[in-house]
This record gives C-alpha cells, structure tokens and sequence, in this order.
C-alpha cells in the first residue's frame, strides 16, 4: 500500500497555517504517520499518530484535537453551561462529532439525554476509530446520534414543544461547513430551543490574542439575542496561540455565568475533571486589560 | 553586505525547537528580515523582523520577546510582585537586559530605585536599538544598569544592610547562562537580600502543559527557602505553548501573594497597563487540576 500523504506534512512535520485567520505564525507538530486522510462530503480530513501529543484530528488544515490536550477544551465547553444551568436535563450538542463533550456531558447524573447532530460521518468513523478516548460515549444510554446539518435540525427544533436545557455548539472555524453557527440568525435559533432556564455555548473561533475584533462582533450579535452574554477561554498548546475562546449565553438575565450554581464535593469534582473545576469556572472570564475594554465595554 | 542567515530560519520561517524541553512541537514565525545575528560572549543571540509580531529577540533559539505580545509577560512579572509589596522602593531586577520589566518598574511612582543586572551587554545594546518601545526607561532617573552576572551580585547584595523590597528574576531558561537561577542556592540569596516584607518572582521556565514535574521541583526548592509560594501565570501566544509560570515568592507568610495589596483607580490602572488589572492578579494562580494538583499538593 502506498503511503498516506497531506499537503499540510513536509519533512515529518505537520503545521497549521492559515493566511486569512493568523498569518505569519504557524504551530507545528512532529508527525509520527499519517493515519487517514480524505475530502469528505463536507471538508479536508486527517487523523495522524504525533510523536509527542498523541492521535490528531485535523479539518480543513486546523487541528480540532490531539490526545494529549483535548480534555481542555472538551471540559470547558461543556461544564462552564451545564454548572450554570441548576438542573440540566436534556442537552444538545451541535458538531462535535469526534465525542469528547458527549464524554463529558454524561458525567452529569442529572442529564437525562445528550443528542448529538454532526453533519460528516467521516468525523464520527474516524474518532471511533483512531480517539477512543473521545468518542467512548457514543454509546451510552442516554446519547442519541443524528446525523444532519445543525443549523436545519435546530430549525426544526425550535419550533417542537419540548425545549434544551444546554445546547453546546462544537464546531470548527467559520471558513468551511461551520460558516452559519457564527450568524446572528443561528442565535436566534439557539434561543427558540432553549428552556427559560437555557445556557448555551460557543467555540469562538478566536481568542484575545487573534482577530479581537471578530469577538467583539461575535459577542455583539449574541448580545442583540440574548439578555445574559459571557466571554470565556481555556488554555490548550495545540490550539492557534494556545487558547480558544469561548461564548456562553443564558436566557434569563438572573443566570449568573460566571460562578457554577451546582458544586460538587472537591474530591469527586477532582476525581471526574482533570482541567475544570468551580475555581476556574470563574476565572476564566477574567481577561487582561486591552481584551477586556474591545470585548466586554 | 552579504545576506545575514541563521540555522534557525529556513525558507523565510523561524523555527523555535527543544528537543529537551518540548520535544515534537515547534512554534514558527514568519521572518521578514534577520536584523542580527551573533554568537556573544554568553549565548547565540538572534534579532528578527516577523511579518507579523514586529521585531523579534531569539536567545540560544528560544524567543525572548515580540513586540506584539511582549506586555503581557513584562507586565505580569512586574507588577505581581510589586503589587503584593505595601511601599516597594527599592528594586532588583536579574537579568531583563531587554529593558521591559524596567519600563514597568518605573510606573509605580513609589519606587525609588532600580536597579537592572545583565550578563550580557549585547542584549541590551541590541535592545535599544531594535526593541525601543520594551528599553525606553534604561535612561529613567531611577534606574541603575550593572554588567555583571546575577548571581555573584546578589552574593555580594545579600551580605549588604540595604536590602531589595521587589527582586524579579527576568532570565532565559535554564540552559544556558541562567542555569544558576533555578537552583536552591539562588532562592537563598534572594532571600537574603531581601527586607521582611520582600517580595520575589521568577519566570518559571516551564507550564503547565509542559514538564509540569520541573514547576513541582521548582515549587519544592522555593519552599524550602520561603515560607509564602505562589505558581501563577500569563498567556503570551510566543511562548511555548501559549503561556508563562511565574513562581512568587514572599518573605512574610502574612503577605497574600494572590490579592493586591495596592489598588490604583480603574481609569489610572487600565491607562498604565495592557494586561495587568487586579482582577487577573488574583486569576493567575487559579490552575487547572491536574495542574493544581501537582505543583500545589
């Protein structure tokens, strides 16, 4: 069998570069072997086994995830709306085919159903196979899988009866099929699907030390949705400047984002987390100066 | 003149690599031209202009300071330190031959003097004339420059009866000319040099997503001297992986390292500082738990 190859690895490094979204930096990591590479239906798509991070999810050039740091990002995006909500029942999560934040979700005793709508299978065949420590709860009672573009099904969904309590928006960057999740239009979609009690939360694409700009505009368009906006962020080497920005929203004005409304016993929140606990919850809005007055005033 | 190369820069890209100290992952800068490049008395030092983060200083392949991001570390190694001081008026600062942890120094109007001690006059020469905006208050009435090595200076300082309230500790990394920096020994004459309610930081080398047993080692030989520690930390997207640790060290177990003790109004202190504000002082030493787990357990 001839060996796999991508344009993005030269010289047994792969590295992200992106001319639009960061110029003139780029993050580089040593590539071990290609596991899998393909244009699916919906984008570019590459699993390699890393020397040092271990298996990579990469989509349309930009690394969604690696072994090593993934527990971040998938934490965050997932405890920061389900610790604000006091009773978190049924969850969505849009994207996020690769699993870790369904992993997560099901660490809530209270969920009750976790539904996942990803729109490339490839994504879900592929972390099944090459990140079981992601997707290990695709099969879990209380998940149910569907396959569908977000932005249709959540269309649907705010017109049924029965509401979100949380509804987490795991996509990829703006340029490929995740364009519409970073519209006015998709958070006035997101609102209709929510409980009065409802969170939601956004990968921002970008973090304070990228296009501010664009999460000023981003923070903005949620603001013209909902009453009760928050600027977050994780740290995480492997994503570009080592961190992402989150936007979380709540429905009602007296949900307050920035400390968790449930608490769990120190043991057993260490035991479940390895990156988020009640204390970062709340210091992770906390931002330095310069991004404070561009996305908060 | 005969084009300037550096084995760092291949086909218009810097490359910062460690095998040692982060194997398989490699942050890249796009260069516009190499202003410098020599091998002083101390280390290879290398000056760049990136298309896209201004001029860059490289010591023995690891980057020191953009323009772009430089505030944020400057900052944090400043004025955690000095803000965890009720009256700090006498300043010591280790290394910093770029001159930005001096620019910072000389905001707080309490200081009286400061003092920079650097090994390696290339740095600072190369600095004022490539880094004008971090080496601008070399001339400052308060500030003393000394060529000398850190070490065998404090040796000498310790055994004096003027003592330092601040001592900031601005090195490269352990290997190097900075070697002595991370051991017991040197805790010790910071220590010693030290007034009762002196206060001392470190770049820490490492984070948390990086030999995180190196910041535990780190941690345990400041203990042994100090009887107040602190691990915090800056995201600073040149640094490898995106972020800083900052060890802080007290001479009073009464002094809180992680509040201000010092308050500037909002509008004064978001005049002075890019980054710092007294909010994320405190979020600084907020870690995830694994991490937490390790350094502070």
């Amino acid at each position: 069998m001839a060996e796999l190859t991508h344009p993005s690895i030269k010289n047994g490094w792969f590295s992200e570069v992106s001319e639009e979204y960061f110029p003139g930096q780029a993050m580089r990591l040593r590539v071990d072997r290609i596991l899998h590479a393909e244009r699916s239906k919906f984008q570019d798509v590459l699993v390699f086994k890393s020397t040092d991070y271990g298996n990579v999810l990469v989509l349309d050039g930009i690394i969604q995830a690696t072994e090593r740091d993934e527990f971040a990002y998938q934490e965050m995006i997932t405890h920061l709306p389900l610790f604000s909500h006091p009773n978190p029942k049924r969850v969505l999560v849009i994207g996020g085919g690769d699993g870790g934040v369904l992993r997560e979700v099901v660490k809530h005793s209270c969920v009750e159903s976790a539904t996942l709508v990803e729109i490339d299978e490839s994504v879900i065949t592929l972390s099944k196979k090459y990140l079981p420590g992601m997707s290990c709860a695709m099969d879990h009672e209380k998940v149910k899988i569907v396959l569908d573009d977000g932005f249709k099904f959540l269309k649907e969904a705010a017109s049924l009866e029965t509401k979100y309590d949380v509804i987490i928006t795991d996509s990829s960057d703006p340029e490929g099929p995740a364009e519409e999740f970073f519209k006015e239009s998709y958070f006035h979609l997101l609102y209709d699907a929510l409980n009065p009690e409802g969170v939601v939360i956004s990968q921002a694409s970008e973090n304070v030390w990228l296009k501010l700009e664009n999460l000023r505009k981003l923070k903005n368009e949620c603001t013209r949705v909902f009453p009760n906006v928050g600027y977050s962020y994780c740290t995480i080497p492997t994503y570009t400047s080592g961190q992402l920005g989150l936007m979380v929203c709540a429905k009602s004005e007296s949900t307050n984002l920035r400390q968790p409304v449930r608490r769990l016993e120190p043991e057993e929140e260490s035991k479940l987390f390895k990156y988020y606990n009640s204390k970062i919850h709340s210091a992770s809005f906390v931002l330095p100066t310069w991004a404070e007055t561009i996305i908060n005033e």
